[in-house]
């Protein structure tokens, strides 16, 4: 007997499970052409249908937003957008006039229609929109035909679900009591149940490709989203072996869970802090959970983002305060606007640019446009009251560019100070360190800032010279370059001199080739993403600062990255021995 | 009385002028409505004047190539392809027919509907482009009517013409031996008419505006084209105050002259080498006249742009070739293949990228496109028995890419002794500078490589994360910033302690305020335009490179751009006095 081959997928939620398959079934109805006698009848039909799958779809977009959070339940609100969506819903009703057809095939040929040019489109994100358009009208179909929608959240024992796809609706009304995990035959780890997957923290391949489709209902399966591979009916010694994995698996997530509120310190009783970074209000409960000691990167964006104007003060306000009073006293940065780049807003109308990147920016553009810059400073400033919040600028090449965004910040708070407004009496003040010429000449900058944040995403982009969006270039993304490692150097030594931390919230700060040599070139704080916390605290634990220092020294003179990565696992391995 | 205001308007290219106004008469024949009786009549007509325009243009072309050089000839080629161009030729020919008219008329409105859309285009060489068809149809007009086509050529004084627009042909077909400098209405610094001034030598203001028109033949002008301005019957005190300025500017002019073919060395007896950047073969002349000692830069891109697809290793070997003995064993640094970026193949149809400037640029694209870089290395290595060859690699971020550059190199040189083909028995082989992770682990690159020519245009872009051709960030474009100082003379000391030479072939190395901070960090070769070597060589003769050295060490610690400029200007103010 041959051993039998695992599924290879895409990994996009982590963990083990060992469950029975559940198989969802395809919906294919495809109506029949028939003509209808009277097309008022039909729109009638159409139009109970499409009501009563709104009501539908509110009550999933409420629970999902109670279970996974505001943001995550956007997606519904899209779904019930398409409901009223003019060139589908009209285009419906004019075929079921026009052609005198059924409500049903009217429908179905329509939405083929939007869903075979949707899939042919360049746009990752046009081609998502299938999906949802297949979503809504299939539940509206489902109505019309007095059928129920297929719900998978009627299972009732533990169980890996299988389907060719999940649609958003389907993955958020999963009921996490049966179902353990799930894997689709399409997806991505970009796409809608990818990232629903997890918010709701349960295991997940994807894209595993046809063979997903032969799996029998009531199958053993092995779903492991570690690696991104399925096991179907395993052999026992399959089943003996991951089980010791599950195992081991869930035991280190228990121990990191131990974690959770000690203090980060390594083997030698050198301190640092360990911070996360957070893209919306919503990202809270993952910072708290994982006992991140303060946010190192609050991306200020989403407010701006996804909206037709810009927010009021007060919006902005209210979101800061909720932020700071959520974290309790611990420090909060918060970083000021920095849209531009791969990030456009499109009602402020800004020009087209031939390399973003490389354009006005973040600070830039805050400098030029006092009127969407001012009012964040002052909402920054009233919320300092409720908490203990930095200011952070972003993408400041020079000095007089610091100096300019620090004099707009003076003069919002002698402002508000007149109008009577309660403003921490000191906040601290800095800049995050993502060009290169602010690395190298950091000494400018080190007696005014409070403190430097080295953006290690775009700096190495810059130092590199290299699109991170690029993936012909993605092999110059090379965290532990000597220059890389010079640069953070300069940063650290211009800071000491003048009596500042330095903070990292660059995905390289999360890394764990990289975070014996930032412990060794002395950086204070690290920022990474929550679910990076835990390990990191564990790792830092076992390393000696004092060795490490030495390390990076011997680093820092390395003719390249590979050497530079071969010496630390070595060094790594030297140690566990 | 009042003083009479100078008329602003753009110097494009420089010189001072005192003499009588030649006003060039605007042409603006505009043909009645008319029916010819017999259409095949009139086309003939139409062919013999087109004929005659034939053959006048290719007497322009040849003089032109021969006073100016074949490249700026080539837009005669184009005014002779505008001949046989279907869509403008046979429109007219159809309208002759079509509507009855005479020859005239056709030609007439169909040309200027072909203006009309071009002026109204967005592209800027598209509307340039409207110029050019202004220019053929005006020719072929004025044989149709049997007017001679007013021409400049016949002006027998000396004078400076006055004209709404000189027409690529007017310009070419100018007598220097009377014409001493122009004025026009319209146009810019890179206008046709801007740009054969500068070829020709010919001191000229454009851009000027309306006033121009109101210039009356035979008045005395001042064609001040080194501020950009143009007196008008200039009182007694103005004409005075310009002669002097005129026999200033023409003393300097010899002056510079005479250092020629002089080496470059300090005040305090510190030899370095000047070269110059040339883009293409006919700049040679101006670096020979010029007394550049080596070239320090060939970009080889215009073999590879505007044509249809790419160049021969024979048509580049006899490129290089030809420019490695027209410099007769001086040195001659050739960079390979830098396209990409703001440089676009259309034919190798390559991805368009997000941010070109950070993408698969120049070595990047050649190491994955090896078809058309060895094609190129070989040239070049059949050309190194022709002289002082050097090759130079660009864009260069980490080691591994030199590595492979290099690899490709030998690969090709051992083929090409196998072969039996001459190849010198050293040449040397560099890297440009101009990314900063090159510049910051400079060491890395340094025992392998022969030399270093730091290209400033990209550092600075890079390092201040600014694109070089976006206005709104062009406040960033800092040579002198300390940070940019600070990677000169990192690069400098890992070349120093190697043993290896460094050189300059941006913008940067030609900057009068950069020069002795350069010359003070130790920089051995400095690279620019061949127009500003002279000056160079006559500024560094006034330095001392010892007092520049403790300068510069001043002006790395220094908080930015503007203090470092002011220090400079400082300094050599207080040496001049």
């Amino acid at each position: 007997m041959t051993t039998k081959q695992p599924i290879p997928g895409i990994a996009a939620s982590p963990g083990i499970v060992i469950a029975k398959a559940y198989v969802a079934e395809a919906e294919s109805f495809v109506p029949e052409l028939a003509s209808a006698a009277n097309p008022a009848a039909e729109e009638a039909r159409l139009d109970a249908a499409i009501a009563k799958a709104r009501a539908e779809l509110e009550a999933i977009k409420n629970d999902a937003a109670a279970r996974i959070g505001a943001d995550k339940a956007e997606i519904f609100e899209g779904h019930l957008l398409l409901l009223e969506d003019p060139d589908l819903i009209d285009g419906i009703r004019e075929k079921l006039t026009s052609d005198g057809v059924t409500a049903e095939y009217a429908l179905y040929e329509t939405a083929q229609g939007f869903i075979e040019v949707l899939q042919s489109m360049d746009n990752e994100l046009l081609r998502e929109r299938a999906v949802d358009v297949k979503d809504v009208s299939g539940r509206i179909m489902s109505h019309l035909r007095g059928v129920p929608h297929a719900s998978l959240s009627s299972i009732a024992e533990p169980c890996v679900v299988v389907a060719r796809d999940l649609t958003p609706s389907d993955t958020a009304q999963l009921d996490l009591a049966y179902v353990q995990g799930f894997v689709t035959e399409i997806g991505s780890r970009t796409s809608h149940s990818a990232i629903m997957a997890r918010s709701l923290e349960i295991p997940a391949v994807v894209g595993a490709g046809e063979a997903v489709l032969a799996i029998r209902a009531g199958a053993t399966v092995i779903l492991d989203a570690v690696e991104g591979r399925v096991h179907v009916d395993p052999s026992p010694e399959r089943l003996a072996e991951y089980e010791a994995k599950k195992a081991a698996y869930d035991k280190n997530k228990a121990e990191l869970a131990l974690l959770k509120d000690r203090p980060t310190v390594s083997k030698d009783g050198h301190r640092v802090e360990l911070a996360a970074n957070i893209g919306s209000v919503k990202d809270l409960e993952k910072v708290l959970d994982n006992g991140a000691e303060a946010i190192g990167l609050f991306r200020t964006e989403f407010l701006y983002m996804g909206r037709s104007s810009l927010p009021t003060e007060e919006e902005q306000y209210q979101t800061y305060k909720h932020v700071l009073e959520k974290m309790n006293g611990k420090p909060v940065v918060i970083r000021t606007i920095d849209i531009g780049g791969d990030k456009e807003l499109p009602y402020l109308g800004l020009p087209k640019e031939s390399n973003p990147f490389l354009g006005e920016r973040a600070l830039r553009f805050a400098l030029r446009r006092e009127d969407v810059f001012r009012p964040q400073l002052r909402a920054l400033l009233r919320a300092s009251a409720h908490g203990n919040l930095k200011i952070m600028f972003p993408m400041v090449a020079v000095r007089e560019e610091w100096l300019a965004a620090k004099r707009l910040l003076d003069e919002e708070r002698e402002k508000l100070k007149a109008e009577g407004a309660k403003v921490a009496d000191r906040i601290e003040t800095g800049i995050m360190i993502e060009i290169p010429a602010a690395a190298i000449a950091a000494d400018t900058f080190a007696k005014d800032v409070d403190f430097f944040s080295i953006g290690t995403n775009d700096l190495i982009q810059y130092t590199m010279a290299a699109d991170r969006m690029n993936e012909t270039v993605s092999y110059l993304y090379q965290p532990c370059h000597p220059s890389i490692l010079r640069l953070v150097q300069m940063v650290i030594q211009a800071a000491e001199r003048a009596g500042k931390w330095v903070g990292m919230c660059g995905e390289m700060a999360g890394d764990e080739t990289a975070i014996p040599l930032l412990l060794g070139l002395g950086l204070h704080e690290f920022s990474m993403s929550a679910g990076s916390v835990l390990p990191a605290r564990r790792q830092i634990a076992s390393l000696s600062r004092e060795e490490w220092k030495a390390h990076a020294e011997q680093a820092l003179r390395m003719s390249g990255h590979a050497e530079v990565k071969e010496f630390v696992q070595q060094q790594r391995r030297s140690v566990t021995v």
